[in-house]
């Protein structure tokens, strides 16, 4: 009997994904007749995808084999629609993994039957579209799945161990002739390219699995001192990262970290020049230099020791004014919103964009001063000075500037009537 | 014209490998026509391998084509010795790159034309043989070599956009049938593997060498990391290193950062179970634990905070003695040897192996001291005090241990005579 990889004694139950085949014809098998795993509980799932004339006789076969072997089963039925530009397979696996997920209940396990020449396969894969070493790491054992998690225990077995098992125990399994679980790269490197390479390198496929495993080592290393390195460059505001910081960094490492910074952020995956382009127009820019660089909607730009990346946000039109009713909040035509929460103002303000010369008299001063100055003394980055709504009372009084400065006569009247001010800026 | 990277402006001359094949013959042409290389001036190498009838031919025709474009031209006869499982053409190949060697002056640059196709197939040779990211990051366009560097320019150059150049220019090359200037395995790869492989992804050759570098950036950073990990972990002895400091690290870093360290030392690479080997029986074990692990010739061997790592010494043997005349150096069992410079001692010393019970007194004590609290108090490490050759006088009394202690009347004497004791280890 091939080795399988432990699972941890709390482990909760198993799900195994069974297509009748021999993968996991032989999983289902080997996980039963080994009390390790069947203490844990096993049940097991087969999708009929519905799109072969001998789909029914598969989801027959399962149902016939997991009754033989005392396995709960259940037969999903899925609709697979074939979307434009996605091939039959992908449509198929998408609706396959759906079926998974919906299947598994909270902390269970899918287990499926990815095997060393899937693995083989996979690095090969990624390494034609030009992966770095996380997409030549192929796949993991374990991965968070649904509401409970994925694991391939089959990873470092043979399709030829596999093959041994199925018929040192008389299984009977089903040939699929539809490649309907094999999407069409794949299975071109199945049939031809696979063959090719182990008639010379009879072992191409566990060394290319290797391969995999040790950029998988390696893009792990990587990941964590990215984290650790993103950690020391991080400001309070989560939209920004210390120029100075990230400068003393390692050029290579400052890449990765702008990238996991970007990708944790939610923003769009940086464009291939996009490092290049942060290092020389932002990061070794002067400080006093306003530098960004855009891309698909986002900008990331530099302003004295801070670097800030988010979705592009249009100014606030210069002309732009407004007549604001305090009792409900504002939408400006940034698409942020001025909200008075707990009291309204006696009248109705106005509310505008800067147009230069604005004054403001901050609580505890007797005198004004000019906002340009008080914008620059409080650090307020050009990226919310952009955008910010200015208010002033009926009479031309500014009152306050968003909810970043506001004045002494708001302010009082603010702890007056428990009230608060507050622009909600779009997500940033 | 295709680009080619630019030459550091100071960059010496250049010297080209000419095979008079596609590749290099349109290197040199290319080369030659741009005024930004040529000036840093140029010249060519021929290696004359004599194993074809033909090979005075493609000599004469490269003598032709540098004659006419003005190039100096080295014609290298070289003897392919095909020692016992080397392929001839990996004696050919260590044949010519000698060739290159003797031929390169102090700075000179080696230029070969490795070009997209050769890097990608570099990229899947080491796949296939399990590398890790050092392995797969395949051909550095840069790298030091023999008494200057050696550069390969066209790594992100295409043969389709030599071959366009060659035509263009009217340019005339041989076809070399002899495939003597490619390894089996990767000429298997040129003609059954990568043509399949481009049927079905046109650009399968860019991709795999695009891998390449990103495997190349992410052994880089790992490296640059490992140096300044293992700087980290060292004490003033290079032979040891810090377990507190090691074990502060990542166990992945560790792990990498332990391979470094032995090769750095030019001890042979610890074998597949080493690391896991040094982690739980030496890292893991108790402070007082003298554990071990070794292989081919090495230990490495933790002490107290200290991992050491060295060949593996004989220890003295048990009931080892053997007079010394002091005018000339002793060999001991171990290979280690003792001498004594300066001065010679009036009578024969007599050398012996720790038997137990030994006092030594030291310099500035009244009293005698047992050689084994002296031993732990001074922290002289075990793999020192297995070797350590004690020395007495005629009569008896311990004079020294090794270098390490010395008693007071030798000490004295030493100092009276300008002498020096001197216990020289095989190279640890």
């Amino acid at each position: 009997m091939f080795a399988l990889p432990p699972l941890p004694a709390d482990a909760p139950s198993l799900l195994i994904g069974f297509s009748g085949g021999l993968d996991s014809t032989v999983l289902l098998h080997r996980l039963l007749h080994d009390a390790g795993y069947q203490r844990h509980g096993l049940r097991a799932i087969h999708v009929h995808h519905g799109l072969q004339a001998a789909a029914d006789e598969w989801a027959a076969h399962c149902r016939r084999i997991c009754d033989a072997w005392g396995i709960p089963l259940r037969v999903a039925r899925v609709k697979v629609s074939n979307h434009a530009g996605q091939g039959l397979e992908a449509a198929a696996r998408e609706a396959r993994y759906a079926a998974f997920a919906e299947t598994l209940v909270s902390g269970e396990i899918l287990v499926t039957a990815h095997h060393l020449q899937d693995q083989a396969e996979t690095f090969l894969l990624r390494a034609l579209r030009a992966s770095g070493v996380d997409g030549l790491g192929a796949m993991r054992e374990w991965r968070p799945f649904a509401a409970g998690w994925h694991w391939r225990p089959l990873l470092e077995t043979s399709r030829a161990e596999l093959e041994v098992h199925a018929r040192r125990h008389g299984l009977e399994w089903i040939e699929d002739p539809s490649n309907l679980h094999t999407a069409h790269d794949r299975n071109f490197l199945r049939r031809h390219v696979m063959p090719l390479l182990e008639r010379h390198w009879p072992h191409a496929s566990a060394a290319l699995a290797r391969s995999a495993a040790l950029a998988r080592e390696s893009a792990d290393l990587l990941g964590q001192e990215d984290a650790h390195a993103l950690a020391m460059t991080r400001t309070l505001d989560p939209a920004t990262l210390s120029t100075t910081a990230l400068l003393a960094l390692p050029p290579a490492r400052r890449a990765r970290v702008l990238r996991r910074w970007l990708a944790e952020r939610g923003l769009p995956a940086l464009p291939a020049e996009g490092v290049r382009r942060i290092e020389q127009d932002l990061l070794a820019a002067a400080r006093d230099d306003e530098a960004e660089f855009a891309w698909r909607g986002t900008v990331v730009q530099r302003w004295r020791d801070l670097l800030h990346a988010g979705p592009a946000r249009a100014p606030l039109p210069a002309e732009w004014e407004a007549e604001w009713d305090t009792r409900s909040p504002l939408r400006l035509p940034t698409g942020d919103v001025l909200a008075l929460e707990g009291a309204a103002w006696p009248t109705p303000l106005r509310v505008a964009a800067r147009r230069g010369g604005e004054r403001l008299r901050l609580p505890g001063r007797t005198h004004g001063h000019a906002l340009k100055k008080l914008l620059q003394a409080e650090g307020i980055p050009p990226w919310e000075r952009r955008a910010l709504p200015l208010l002033h009372d009926a009479g031309g009084e500014l009152l306050a500037a968003g909810d970043l400065l506001l004045g002494a006569r708001l302010d009082e009247w603010l702890r007056t009537n428990g009230a608060i001010l507050r622009w909600e800026r779009l997500a940033a």
